[in-house]
Protein backbone atom coordinates (compact mmCIF):
# COMPACT_ATOMS: atom_id res chain seq x y z
CA UNK A 1 0.00 0.00 0.00
CA UNK A 2 1.29 3.48 -0.92
CA UNK A 3 1.87 5.26 1.92
CA UNK A 4 0.14 8.75 1.54
CA UNK A 5 2.39 10.91 2.79
CA UNK A 6 5.85 9.95 0.76
CA UNK A 7 7.28 12.91 0.38
CA UNK A 8 8.69 12.11 -2.94
CA UNK A 9 5.49 12.38 -4.48
CA UNK A 10 4.82 15.69 -3.15
CA UNK A 11 5.65 18.44 -5.89
CA UNK A 12 8.44 21.09 -4.65
CA UNK A 13 6.45 24.63 -4.50
CA UNK A 14 8.30 25.86 -7.38
CA UNK A 15 7.40 22.62 -9.37
CA UNK A 16 3.70 23.45 -7.87
CA UNK A 17 3.40 26.87 -9.76
CA UNK A 18 5.00 25.68 -12.63
CA UNK A 19 2.26 25.04 -15.56
CA UNK A 20 2.75 23.08 -19.28
CA UNK A 21 3.87 24.73 -21.96
CA UNK A 22 4.52 22.81 -25.68
CA UNK A 23 6.92 24.94 -27.64
CA UNK A 24 6.85 23.55 -31.79
CA UNK A 25 9.47 23.83 -33.98
CA UNK A 26 8.07 23.57 -37.75
CA UNK A 27 10.38 23.72 -41.10
CA UNK A 28 10.39 25.96 -44.49
CA UNK A 29 8.94 22.57 -45.85
CA UNK A 30 5.87 22.84 -44.51
CA UNK A 31 5.59 26.55 -43.96
CA UNK A 32 6.53 27.38 -47.51
CA UNK A 33 3.03 25.49 -49.03
CA UNK A 34 -0.51 26.94 -48.11
CA UNK A 35 -2.18 23.36 -47.64
CA UNK A 36 0.20 22.26 -45.37
CA UNK A 37 0.65 25.20 -42.85
CA UNK A 38 -2.70 25.44 -42.86
CA UNK A 39 -3.22 21.92 -41.67
CA UNK A 40 -0.59 22.34 -39.50
CA UNK A 41 -1.67 25.42 -38.00
CA UNK A 42 -4.92 23.74 -37.27
CA UNK A 43 -3.25 20.86 -35.79
CA UNK A 44 -1.31 23.80 -33.30
CA UNK A 45 -4.20 25.49 -32.42
CA UNK A 46 -5.69 22.56 -31.05
CA UNK A 47 -3.05 21.95 -28.50
CA UNK A 48 -3.82 22.43 -25.13
CA UNK A 49 -1.79 24.65 -22.76
CA UNK A 50 0.38 27.45 -23.14
CA UNK A 51 2.35 27.64 -26.38
CA UNK A 52 4.82 28.87 -28.33
CA UNK A 53 5.76 28.43 -32.38
CA UNK A 54 9.10 28.61 -33.64
CA UNK A 55 9.17 28.40 -37.99
CA UNK A 56 11.67 28.23 -40.46
CA UNK A 57 11.24 29.27 -43.95
CA UNK A 58 14.43 28.70 -45.73
CA UNK A 59 12.75 27.12 -48.98
CA UNK A 60 10.91 30.11 -49.14
CA UNK A 61 13.55 32.71 -48.93
CA UNK A 62 15.46 30.51 -51.63
CA UNK A 63 12.60 30.86 -53.43
CA UNK A 64 12.54 35.01 -53.29
CA UNK A 65 16.14 35.11 -53.91
CA UNK A 66 15.94 33.46 -56.95
CA UNK A 67 13.11 35.47 -58.48
CA UNK A 68 15.47 38.03 -57.38
CA UNK A 69 18.49 36.74 -59.28
CA UNK A 70 20.82 36.20 -55.99
CA UNK A 71 22.01 32.96 -55.42
CA UNK A 72 22.03 31.29 -52.15
CA UNK A 73 25.22 29.58 -51.46
CA UNK A 74 25.36 26.76 -48.73
CA UNK A 75 28.01 25.20 -46.97
CA UNK A 76 27.40 21.86 -45.04
CA UNK A 77 23.83 22.32 -45.60
CA UNK A 78 23.65 26.02 -44.06
CA UNK A 79 23.08 28.93 -45.69
CA UNK A 80 25.77 31.69 -46.50
CA UNK A 81 24.16 35.20 -45.54
CA UNK A 82 25.70 38.43 -47.31
CA UNK A 83 24.33 41.33 -47.24
CA UNK A 84 21.75 40.88 -50.05
CA UNK A 85 20.59 37.53 -48.60
CA UNK A 86 20.02 39.41 -45.00
CA UNK A 87 17.96 41.24 -46.72
CA UNK A 88 15.61 38.49 -48.72
CA UNK A 89 15.31 36.42 -44.91
CA UNK A 90 14.57 39.52 -42.96
CA UNK A 91 11.63 39.91 -45.52
CA UNK A 92 10.60 36.50 -46.07
CA UNK A 93 11.26 35.17 -42.06
CA UNK A 94 10.45 38.34 -40.67
CA UNK A 95 7.64 39.82 -43.21
CA UNK A 96 6.18 36.89 -45.72
CA UNK A 97 6.11 33.88 -43.56
CA UNK A 98 5.65 35.47 -40.17
CA UNK A 99 2.79 37.45 -40.69
CA UNK A 100 1.34 34.85 -42.74
CA UNK A 101 1.26 32.26 -39.59
CA UNK A 102 -0.05 35.32 -37.38
CA UNK A 103 -2.82 35.74 -39.57
CA UNK A 104 -3.75 32.20 -39.81
CA UNK A 105 -3.69 31.57 -36.58
CA UNK A 106 -5.82 34.36 -35.40
CA UNK A 107 -8.37 32.41 -37.35
CA UNK A 108 -8.20 29.80 -35.34
CA UNK A 109 -8.43 31.64 -31.99
CA UNK A 110 -5.08 31.74 -31.09
CA UNK A 111 -3.84 35.27 -30.11
CA UNK A 112 -0.27 35.43 -31.92
CA UNK A 113 2.63 37.56 -32.15
CA UNK A 114 5.24 37.54 -34.30
CA UNK A 115 8.50 37.96 -33.03
CA UNK A 116 12.08 38.18 -34.43
CA UNK A 117 14.86 38.51 -31.74
CA UNK A 118 15.11 42.10 -32.45
CA UNK A 119 11.54 42.74 -30.96
CA UNK A 120 11.38 43.43 -27.09
CA UNK A 121 15.28 42.10 -27.55
CA UNK A 122 13.89 38.69 -26.65
CA UNK A 123 16.81 37.04 -28.55
CA UNK A 124 20.91 38.47 -28.60
CA UNK A 125 23.37 36.22 -31.07
CA UNK A 126 26.30 37.27 -31.76
CA UNK A 127 27.68 36.77 -35.12
CA UNK A 128 29.10 34.02 -35.82
CA UNK A 129 33.43 34.11 -35.98
CA UNK A 130 34.87 33.79 -39.25
CA UNK A 131 36.71 30.13 -39.65
CA UNK A 132 37.13 28.41 -42.64
CA UNK A 133 33.88 29.20 -43.39
CA UNK A 134 32.26 32.76 -43.74
CA UNK A 135 28.99 32.68 -43.00
CA UNK A 136 28.47 36.34 -43.07
CA UNK A 137 25.22 37.47 -41.20
CA UNK A 138 24.73 34.56 -39.25
CA UNK A 139 24.44 34.69 -35.51
CA UNK A 140 24.52 32.41 -32.33
CA UNK A 141 22.39 32.61 -29.53
CA UNK A 142 23.90 34.87 -26.60
CA UNK A 143 20.63 35.37 -24.58
CA UNK A 144 17.67 34.87 -23.83
CA UNK A 145 15.18 37.65 -22.26
CA UNK A 146 12.33 34.66 -21.52
CA UNK A 147 10.93 36.93 -18.42
CA UNK A 148 9.19 39.39 -21.12
CA UNK A 149 8.17 36.54 -23.29
CA UNK A 150 6.47 34.01 -20.19
CA UNK A 151 4.99 37.23 -19.44
CA UNK A 152 2.97 37.39 -22.57
CA UNK A 153 2.72 33.86 -22.08
CA UNK A 154 0.66 34.00 -19.05
CA UNK A 155 -1.43 36.48 -20.63
CA UNK A 156 -2.55 34.06 -23.21
CA UNK A 157 -0.50 35.37 -25.94
CA UNK A 158 1.37 32.95 -28.23
CA UNK A 159 4.88 34.21 -29.66
CA UNK A 160 5.08 33.02 -33.31
CA UNK A 161 9.14 32.94 -33.60
CA UNK A 162 10.68 33.57 -37.02
CA UNK A 163 14.52 32.61 -37.48
CA UNK A 164 15.78 36.23 -37.00
CA UNK A 165 17.92 37.58 -33.99
CA UNK A 166 20.03 40.79 -33.15
CA UNK A 167 23.21 41.51 -32.15
CA UNK A 168 22.14 44.46 -30.20
CA UNK A 169 24.30 47.00 -32.35
CA UNK A 170 21.51 47.58 -34.85
CA UNK A 171 22.13 44.13 -37.14
CA UNK A 172 19.54 41.46 -37.72
CA UNK A 173 21.13 38.07 -37.46
CA UNK A 174 20.06 34.85 -39.53
CA UNK A 175 19.55 32.43 -36.97
CA UNK A 176 18.67 28.71 -36.78
CA UNK A 177 15.07 27.69 -36.31
CA UNK A 178 16.47 24.58 -34.07
CA UNK A 179 18.52 26.55 -32.06
CA UNK A 180 15.75 29.38 -31.60
CA UNK A 181 13.24 26.69 -30.57
CA UNK A 182 16.17 25.03 -28.24
CA UNK A 183 17.53 28.44 -26.81
CA UNK A 184 14.14 29.18 -26.11
CA UNK A 185 12.59 26.15 -24.55
CA UNK A 186 15.30 25.80 -22.13
CA UNK A 187 15.22 29.41 -21.04
CA UNK A 188 11.68 28.73 -20.65
CA UNK A 189 11.72 25.80 -18.28
CA UNK A 190 12.54 28.40 -15.64
CA UNK A 191 9.07 29.77 -15.67
CA UNK A 192 6.84 26.19 -17.06
CA UNK A 193 7.16 22.86 -17.64
CA UNK A 194 8.17 22.93 -20.99
CA UNK A 195 7.31 20.22 -23.86
CA UNK A 196 9.42 20.97 -27.12
CA UNK A 197 7.81 19.26 -30.42
CA UNK A 198 10.05 19.07 -33.70
CA UNK A 199 8.05 18.38 -36.50
CA UNK A 200 9.16 15.69 -39.05
CA UNK A 201 7.71 13.81 -42.02
CA UNK A 202 7.49 10.66 -40.00
CA UNK A 203 5.12 9.87 -37.41
CA UNK A 204 8.12 9.60 -35.03
CA UNK A 205 11.72 7.36 -34.88
CA UNK A 206 10.71 4.29 -37.04
CA UNK A 207 12.08 1.25 -35.71
CA UNK A 208 12.10 0.20 -39.29
CA UNK A 209 11.95 2.88 -41.46
CA UNK A 210 9.56 1.44 -44.09
CA UNK A 211 6.90 0.68 -41.67
CA UNK A 212 5.18 4.09 -40.87
CA UNK A 213 3.62 2.31 -38.13
CA UNK A 214 6.60 1.30 -36.79
CA UNK A 215 6.81 4.29 -34.25
CA UNK A 216 9.35 4.16 -31.25
CA UNK A 217 7.04 5.48 -28.07
CA UNK A 218 9.59 6.59 -26.01
CA UNK A 219 13.31 6.67 -26.09
CA UNK A 220 15.88 7.05 -23.39
CA UNK A 221 19.75 7.90 -23.72
CA UNK A 222 20.08 3.84 -22.77
CA UNK A 223 17.79 2.97 -25.54
CA UNK A 224 18.86 5.05 -28.05
CA UNK A 225 22.45 3.93 -27.44
CA UNK A 226 21.54 0.61 -28.14
CA UNK A 227 19.51 1.02 -30.79
CA UNK A 228 22.15 3.30 -32.94
CA UNK A 229 24.45 0.14 -31.76
CA UNK A 230 22.15 -2.44 -33.72
CA UNK A 231 22.01 0.11 -36.50
CA UNK A 232 17.83 0.73 -36.20
CA UNK A 233 18.57 4.32 -35.69
CA UNK A 234 21.36 5.84 -37.76
CA UNK A 235 22.03 8.84 -40.72
CA UNK A 236 20.50 12.40 -39.41
CA UNK A 237 18.78 11.11 -36.93
CA UNK A 238 21.18 10.47 -34.63
CA UNK A 239 22.26 14.40 -34.35
CA UNK A 240 18.93 15.21 -33.94
CA UNK A 241 18.16 12.59 -31.21
CA UNK A 242 21.97 13.72 -29.65
CA UNK A 243 20.23 17.39 -29.63
CA UNK A 244 16.99 15.80 -28.14
CA UNK A 245 18.95 14.44 -24.96
CA UNK A 246 20.76 17.66 -24.42
CA UNK A 247 17.72 19.45 -24.33
CA UNK A 248 16.68 17.03 -21.48
CA UNK A 249 19.39 17.64 -19.53
CA UNK A 250 18.94 21.20 -19.80
CA UNK A 251 15.72 21.11 -18.00
CA UNK A 252 13.23 20.31 -20.42
CA UNK A 253 10.81 17.73 -19.37
CA UNK A 254 9.94 16.37 -22.66
CA UNK A 255 11.31 16.37 -26.13
CA UNK A 256 8.71 14.83 -28.72
CA UNK A 257 9.73 14.03 -32.12
CA UNK A 258 6.04 13.69 -34.71
CA UNK A 259 4.76 14.24 -37.98
CA UNK A 260 3.11 18.40 -38.49
CA UNK A 261 -0.38 17.23 -38.66
CA UNK A 262 -0.21 15.22 -35.84
CA UNK A 263 1.45 17.57 -33.47
CA UNK A 264 -2.34 17.87 -31.32
CA UNK A 265 -2.55 14.11 -31.11
CA UNK A 266 -0.52 12.21 -27.93
CA UNK A 267 1.65 10.24 -30.94
CA UNK A 268 5.51 10.56 -31.86
CA UNK A 269 8.48 9.93 -30.07
CA UNK A 270 8.93 10.85 -26.43
CA UNK A 271 12.58 11.48 -25.91
CA UNK A 272 13.00 11.69 -21.70
CA UNK A 273 14.99 11.01 -18.94
CA UNK B 1 -7.01 87.46 -8.51
CA UNK B 2 -7.75 83.83 -9.82
CA UNK B 3 -9.96 81.93 -7.40
CA UNK B 4 -8.22 79.45 -6.58
CA UNK B 5 -11.67 77.61 -5.84
CA UNK B 6 -12.32 77.51 -10.02
CA UNK B 7 -13.61 74.00 -10.83
CA UNK B 8 -12.50 74.65 -14.37
CA UNK B 9 -9.02 74.32 -13.50
CA UNK B 10 -9.34 70.79 -11.35
CA UNK B 11 -9.16 68.32 -13.70
CA UNK B 12 -11.32 65.40 -13.74
CA UNK B 13 -10.02 62.20 -11.77
CA UNK B 14 -9.84 60.47 -15.41
CA UNK B 15 -8.00 63.42 -16.76
CA UNK B 16 -5.42 63.74 -14.05
CA UNK B 17 -4.18 59.81 -14.46
CA UNK B 18 -3.76 60.39 -17.91
CA UNK B 19 0.02 60.38 -19.00
CA UNK B 20 1.35 61.73 -22.11
CA UNK B 21 1.79 59.61 -25.03
CA UNK B 22 3.31 60.63 -28.64
CA UNK B 23 2.42 58.93 -31.60
CA UNK B 24 4.55 59.41 -35.05
CA UNK B 25 4.16 58.83 -38.32
CA UNK B 26 7.17 58.94 -40.69
CA UNK B 27 6.75 58.15 -44.32
CA UNK B 28 8.15 55.84 -46.70
CA UNK B 29 10.33 59.16 -48.02
CA UNK B 30 12.59 58.72 -44.68
CA UNK B 31 12.76 55.09 -43.97
CA UNK B 32 13.34 53.81 -47.46
CA UNK B 33 17.36 55.38 -46.83
CA UNK B 34 19.51 54.11 -43.71
CA UNK B 35 21.04 57.82 -43.60
CA UNK B 36 17.31 59.47 -43.21
CA UNK B 37 16.40 56.84 -41.28
CA UNK B 38 19.08 56.88 -38.96
CA UNK B 39 18.61 60.37 -38.19
CA UNK B 40 15.10 60.02 -37.62
CA UNK B 41 15.30 57.20 -35.42
CA UNK B 42 18.04 59.09 -33.42
CA UNK B 43 15.25 61.83 -33.23
CA UNK B 44 12.25 59.57 -32.43
CA UNK B 45 14.58 57.68 -29.14
CA UNK B 46 14.70 61.52 -27.51
CA UNK B 47 11.22 62.09 -27.05
CA UNK B 48 10.59 62.08 -23.38
CA UNK B 49 7.55 59.83 -22.03
CA UNK B 50 4.95 56.75 -24.06
CA UNK B 51 5.39 56.62 -27.79
CA UNK B 52 4.28 54.88 -30.80
CA UNK B 53 5.87 54.60 -33.98
CA UNK B 54 3.88 53.56 -37.23
CA UNK B 55 5.80 53.60 -40.60
CA UNK B 56 5.23 53.74 -44.58
CA UNK B 57 7.26 51.67 -46.44
CA UNK B 58 5.37 52.59 -50.07
CA UNK B 59 8.90 53.48 -51.63
CA UNK B 60 10.71 50.70 -50.74
CA UNK B 61 7.86 48.48 -51.91
CA UNK B 62 7.89 49.78 -55.44
CA UNK B 63 11.67 49.37 -55.54
CA UNK B 64 11.17 45.79 -54.40
CA UNK B 65 7.77 45.12 -57.06
CA UNK B 66 10.28 46.43 -59.67
CA UNK B 67 12.90 43.98 -58.74
CA UNK B 68 10.48 41.07 -59.02
CA UNK B 69 9.30 41.73 -62.42
CA UNK B 70 5.79 42.96 -60.95
CA UNK B 71 3.93 46.30 -61.68
CA UNK B 72 2.92 49.18 -59.06
CA UNK B 73 -0.60 50.66 -60.64
CA UNK B 74 -1.86 53.28 -59.03
CA UNK B 75 -4.85 55.54 -58.70
CA UNK B 76 -4.75 58.56 -57.78
CA UNK B 77 -1.79 57.97 -55.51
CA UNK B 78 -3.26 55.02 -53.80
CA UNK B 79 -1.83 51.89 -54.40
CA UNK B 80 -3.58 48.72 -56.50
CA UNK B 81 -2.81 45.87 -54.48
CA UNK B 82 -3.39 42.33 -56.35
CA UNK B 83 -2.26 39.07 -54.83
CA UNK B 84 1.55 39.51 -55.77
CA UNK B 85 1.85 42.71 -54.44
CA UNK B 86 0.23 41.81 -51.22
CA UNK B 87 3.21 39.41 -50.93
CA UNK B 88 5.90 42.01 -51.89
CA UNK B 89 4.23 44.51 -49.01
CA UNK B 90 3.88 41.96 -46.61
CA UNK B 91 7.71 41.19 -46.98
CA UNK B 92 8.83 44.71 -47.07
CA UNK B 93 6.31 46.88 -44.43
CA UNK B 94 6.14 43.64 -41.95
CA UNK B 95 9.56 42.62 -42.47
CA UNK B 96 12.37 44.20 -43.91
CA UNK B 97 11.17 47.86 -43.23
CA UNK B 98 9.38 47.22 -39.54
CA UNK B 99 12.26 44.95 -38.97
CA UNK B 100 15.54 47.40 -39.65
CA UNK B 101 13.47 50.13 -37.34
CA UNK B 102 13.32 47.62 -34.38
CA UNK B 103 16.33 46.56 -34.22
CA UNK B 104 17.98 50.32 -34.92
CA UNK B 105 15.62 51.20 -31.74
CA UNK B 106 17.03 48.70 -29.67
CA UNK B 107 20.67 50.38 -30.11
CA UNK B 108 19.07 53.23 -29.03
CA UNK B 109 17.58 52.02 -25.68
CA UNK B 110 13.90 52.07 -27.39
CA UNK B 111 12.41 48.60 -26.60
CA UNK B 112 10.40 48.22 -30.02
CA UNK B 113 8.32 45.74 -31.07
CA UNK B 114 7.20 45.25 -34.62
CA UNK B 115 3.65 44.77 -35.22
CA UNK B 116 1.30 44.38 -38.06
CA UNK B 117 -2.58 44.34 -37.24
CA UNK B 118 -2.87 40.55 -36.99
CA UNK B 119 -0.08 40.43 -34.16
CA UNK B 120 -2.10 40.21 -31.09
CA UNK B 121 -5.30 40.94 -33.28
CA UNK B 122 -4.53 44.84 -32.30
CA UNK B 123 -6.32 46.10 -35.62
CA UNK B 124 -8.79 44.58 -37.61
CA UNK B 125 -9.92 45.91 -41.05
CA UNK B 126 -12.26 45.05 -44.12
CA UNK B 127 -11.87 44.67 -47.42
CA UNK B 128 -12.48 48.40 -49.23
CA UNK B 129 -15.24 47.25 -50.93
CA UNK B 130 -15.17 47.63 -55.10
CA UNK B 131 -16.74 50.67 -56.62
CA UNK B 132 -15.43 52.05 -60.33
CA UNK B 133 -11.90 51.24 -58.66
CA UNK B 134 -10.70 47.94 -57.17
CA UNK B 135 -8.06 48.37 -54.44
CA UNK B 136 -7.04 44.75 -54.20
CA UNK B 137 -6.02 43.46 -50.71
CA UNK B 138 -6.58 46.97 -49.24
CA UNK B 139 -7.49 47.42 -45.78
CA UNK B 140 -10.24 49.78 -44.36
CA UNK B 141 -9.90 50.14 -40.06
CA UNK B 142 -12.58 48.92 -38.36
CA UNK B 143 -11.39 47.83 -35.06
CA UNK B 144 -8.45 48.81 -33.06
CA UNK B 145 -7.54 46.96 -29.85
CA UNK B 146 -6.17 49.61 -27.71
CA UNK B 147 -6.20 47.71 -24.28
CA UNK B 148 -3.98 45.06 -25.62
CA UNK B 149 -1.11 48.51 -27.13
CA UNK B 150 -1.82 50.48 -23.69
CA UNK B 151 -1.07 47.55 -21.86
CA UNK B 152 2.52 47.37 -23.28
CA UNK B 153 2.98 50.91 -23.84
CA UNK B 154 2.74 51.34 -19.68
CA UNK B 155 5.64 48.89 -19.66
CA UNK B 156 7.71 50.68 -21.41
CA UNK B 157 6.97 48.84 -24.76
CA UNK B 158 7.02 50.99 -27.73
CA UNK B 159 5.13 49.59 -30.55
CA UNK B 160 6.41 50.29 -33.68
CA UNK B 161 3.34 49.40 -36.17
CA UNK B 162 3.84 48.61 -39.66
CA UNK B 163 1.08 49.18 -42.56
CA UNK B 164 -0.91 46.43 -42.78
CA UNK B 165 -4.00 44.90 -40.71
CA UNK B 166 -5.83 41.84 -40.98
CA UNK B 167 -9.37 40.55 -41.73
CA UNK B 168 -9.75 38.08 -38.84
CA UNK B 169 -10.38 35.56 -41.77
CA UNK B 170 -6.91 35.16 -42.30
CA UNK B 171 -6.10 37.60 -44.79
CA UNK B 172 -3.64 40.51 -44.56
CA UNK B 173 -4.54 43.57 -45.87
CA UNK B 174 -2.75 46.88 -46.89
CA UNK B 175 -3.19 49.74 -44.94
CA UNK B 176 -2.92 53.30 -45.27
CA UNK B 177 0.02 54.39 -42.62
CA UNK B 178 -1.83 58.23 -42.01
CA UNK B 179 -5.24 55.92 -41.34
CA UNK B 180 -3.27 53.99 -38.63
CA UNK B 181 -1.74 56.64 -37.17
CA UNK B 182 -4.92 58.31 -36.77
CA UNK B 183 -6.95 55.48 -35.83
CA UNK B 184 -4.49 54.21 -32.91
CA UNK B 185 -4.14 57.20 -31.98
CA UNK B 186 -7.96 57.78 -31.41
CA UNK B 187 -7.89 54.73 -29.68
CA UNK B 188 -5.47 55.48 -27.04
CA UNK B 189 -6.81 59.02 -26.46
CA UNK B 190 -8.96 56.88 -24.01
CA UNK B 191 -5.65 55.76 -21.68
CA UNK B 192 -3.74 58.41 -22.65
CA UNK B 193 -2.77 61.95 -23.49
CA UNK B 194 -2.02 61.88 -27.23
CA UNK B 195 -0.30 64.11 -29.46
CA UNK B 196 -0.22 62.95 -33.07
CA UNK B 197 3.07 64.25 -34.98
CA UNK B 198 3.38 63.77 -38.82
CA UNK B 199 6.48 63.85 -40.43
CA UNK B 200 6.81 66.60 -43.07
CA UNK B 201 9.95 67.73 -45.26
CA UNK B 202 9.13 70.98 -43.80
CA UNK B 203 9.97 72.49 -40.68
CA UNK B 204 5.56 73.12 -40.49
CA UNK B 205 3.58 74.42 -42.19
CA UNK B 206 4.43 77.14 -43.35
CA UNK B 207 3.53 81.34 -44.09
CA UNK B 208 5.92 81.33 -47.20
CA UNK B 209 6.38 78.42 -48.96
CA UNK B 210 9.76 79.67 -50.04
CA UNK B 211 11.01 80.04 -46.66
CA UNK B 212 11.90 77.10 -44.62
CA UNK B 213 11.45 79.38 -41.21
CA UNK B 214 8.66 80.84 -42.03
CA UNK B 215 6.96 77.91 -39.56
CA UNK B 216 3.10 78.66 -38.38
CA UNK B 217 3.80 77.90 -34.54
CA UNK B 218 0.47 77.44 -34.01
CA UNK B 219 -3.09 76.58 -36.42
CA UNK B 220 -6.82 76.44 -35.21
CA UNK B 221 -9.45 75.92 -37.34
CA UNK B 222 -10.39 79.57 -37.14
CA UNK B 223 -6.55 80.66 -38.24
CA UNK B 224 -6.45 77.71 -40.63
CA UNK B 225 -9.86 78.61 -42.60
CA UNK B 226 -8.47 82.37 -42.79
CA UNK B 227 -5.22 80.87 -44.46
CA UNK B 228 -7.24 78.96 -46.46
CA UNK B 229 -9.57 81.91 -47.44
CA UNK B 230 -6.05 84.08 -48.24
CA UNK B 231 -4.25 81.14 -50.16
CA UNK B 232 -1.32 80.74 -47.90
CA UNK B 233 -2.29 77.25 -47.15
CA UNK B 234 -3.33 75.49 -50.18
CA UNK B 235 -3.14 72.04 -52.53
CA UNK B 236 -2.07 69.25 -50.49
CA UNK B 237 -1.63 70.71 -47.41
CA UNK B 238 -5.50 71.00 -46.85
CA UNK B 239 -6.78 67.54 -46.50
CA UNK B 240 -3.70 66.51 -44.12
CA UNK B 241 -5.22 69.63 -42.17
CA UNK B 242 -8.69 68.41 -42.04
CA UNK B 243 -7.71 64.91 -41.22
CA UNK B 244 -5.97 66.76 -38.34
CA UNK B 245 -8.56 69.13 -37.07
CA UNK B 246 -10.65 65.78 -37.88
CA UNK B 247 -8.27 63.95 -35.14
CA UNK B 248 -8.16 66.65 -32.76
CA UNK B 249 -11.88 66.75 -32.61
CA UNK B 250 -12.16 62.48 -31.85
CA UNK B 251 -10.16 63.21 -28.32
CA UNK B 252 -6.41 64.21 -29.21
CA UNK B 253 -4.76 66.32 -27.62
CA UNK B 254 -2.64 67.91 -30.29
CA UNK B 255 -1.35 66.94 -33.93
CA UNK B 256 2.11 68.54 -34.61
CA UNK B 257 3.46 68.79 -38.09
CA UNK B 258 7.25 68.40 -38.16
CA UNK B 259 10.17 67.64 -39.59
CA UNK B 260 11.61 64.26 -39.38
CA UNK B 261 14.81 65.33 -37.64
CA UNK B 262 13.21 67.77 -35.35
CA UNK B 263 10.32 65.79 -33.59
CA UNK B 264 11.99 65.91 -30.40
CA UNK B 265 12.44 69.71 -30.47
CA UNK B 266 9.69 71.46 -29.62
CA UNK B 267 9.41 73.09 -33.60
CA UNK B 268 6.76 72.80 -35.68
CA UNK B 269 3.46 73.56 -36.41
CA UNK B 270 0.84 72.93 -33.81
CA UNK B 271 -3.31 71.71 -34.70
CA UNK B 272 -5.03 72.61 -31.78
CA UNK B 273 -8.87 73.73 -30.22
Amino acid sequence: MKDVFDKSSVPSPLERVKERLTLVKVGGKIVEKPESLNRFLAAFSKIEGYKVLVHGGGRSATAMATRLGIESKMVDGRRITDEEMLKVVTMVYGGLVNKQIVAGLQVLGVNALGLTGADLNYMRSEKRPVTDVDYGFVGDVKEVNAGILSDLIAKGVVPVLAPLTHDGAGNLLNTNADAIAGETAKALAKYFEVRLMFCFEKRGVLLNENVEDSVIPALNLELFKKYVAEGIISGGMIPKLENAFEAINAGIKEVVITRADLIHTNGGTKICK
